[in-house]
């Protein structure tokens, strides 16, 4: 049976302006080669009311799992709570026990918190909550939508604690052999092998260093015998 | 006026699998950051043609340019051209200038030519070339989309050759304050000063370190005097 596929959605202008560089994108795809999900599509859009909308819409209709990265903080420009509202066309308010664990943070509880801290427990009508064991403003699912902290550390936090409660396929394993050709040498062989074994996936990954051209070959499938195979003829046909 | 928007599609399994962390994505986000080109969107996609093609075709309906990245090589899993000449309804085939550009990497030209380096010729019609100074496989650049290699040295020399040819805006400055308070402390005052000057994207990046809390005030726009005078204003409120 096909493994669940799923898409990712960051969300904020960070990535965007260069600022940043990603983490979350490369933690998330590598958690969910290993449990075998299907990362299918990811997208990174800015902190815009209707791009964050749409995008949702259109990811949670094709994929059997949505999650989305950042815009759940306190200030003016965290709007994702808002957004996922939006596209399931439910209502969101503050939450009880989203206030509860958001209270953990303070001394005096709820009697601490301001407009900022209560914006974080705005919760679309429907949803449940993600633990958040480092910072407690909690993240939420709504139907096949998990929606958590753009923060790295509170992401993976986020990750840790939800995947384990997704249906999730077989894992995906991989090897790979590094080929001291250029692709173009490379290429008609291998397509004979990619062929070969129609239930993997054979990739090329060219580099280019030193002058000197080279590929690294990967072969990923969830038939661990079937990789080996793939792997060791490629090792035959590409070896020095 | 508004600056020319912007939105990349990333092609290929190596992000999405977790192999690799994206490299061209956070040099591109950097590079139209500088001259005024507002990247807004960024997908990935696996090497699928329905996927690629889908992307291509409604990216390019919104956004001013489309630049892409993969897919380009002479392997089996290349199918980006194809895909641009799909989206575009127009044909493609090997072309002369590309068999030209290409066959400065061989000592006899053209005649060591195989059926993997024509392939690299191949170019959808009525596209031009982008220059490949490294490896002298070309991108393309077809109406408003810009196909490039994936190999990030490779990339990063098309991204220099094109993006001077390309009409952009004013000059994006940005400027920076970090302060180490809760972003629930942040946020009143914050959004106070994002309303007080509205030509102006001001944004807060939460940072969870060693238990203490913080973030990253970044101010962007185009006034290089208004970034300074908001900046001034966070300074003011914000430091200890």
């Amino acid at each position: 049976m096909a493994n669940p596929t799923a898409a990712m959605l960051v969300i904020g202008d960070e990535i965007l302006s260069g600022r940043t560089r990603d983490a979350n994108m490369y933690h998330l795809a590598g958690e969910l080669t290993k449990i075998g999900i299907d990362l299918s599509e990811v997208r990174v859009v800015s902190d815009d009311h209707n791009a964050i909308v749409r995008a949702v819409s259109e990811l949670r209709a094709v994929f059997t799992y949505v999650f989305t990265s950042g815009g759940i903080g306190p200030t003016h420009d965290d709007i994702t709570a808002d957004c996922i509202a939006a596209s399931f066309k439910v209502g969101i308010d503050s939450r009880e026990d989203a206030r509860k664990a958001l209270a953990l943070n303070y001394e005096n509880g709820e009697a601490d918190f301001n407009e900022a801290r209560l914006r974080m427990t705005r919760i679309p009508d429907g949803a449940t909550l993600i633990d958040n064991p480092i910072s407690h403003a909690p993240g939420f699912s709504m139907e096949n939508v998990h929606v958590m902290a753009g923060v790295p550390n509170i992401f993976a936090a986020m990750v840790k604690n939800l995947l384990p409660t997704l249906d999730h396929g077989a894992e995906v394993v991989s090897d790979s052999f590094r080929a001291d050709l250029s692709e173009s040498s490379i290429a008609g062989p291998l397509g004979k092998i990619a062929a070969a074994f129609p239930s993997l996936s054979v990739g090329s990954y060219p580099f280019f260093k030193e002058g000197k051209h080279g590929a690294n070959l990967v072969v990923r499938g969830t038939d661990a015998a079937q990789v080996a195979a793939a792997i060791e003829e490629i090792r035959i046909t590409f070896e020095p």
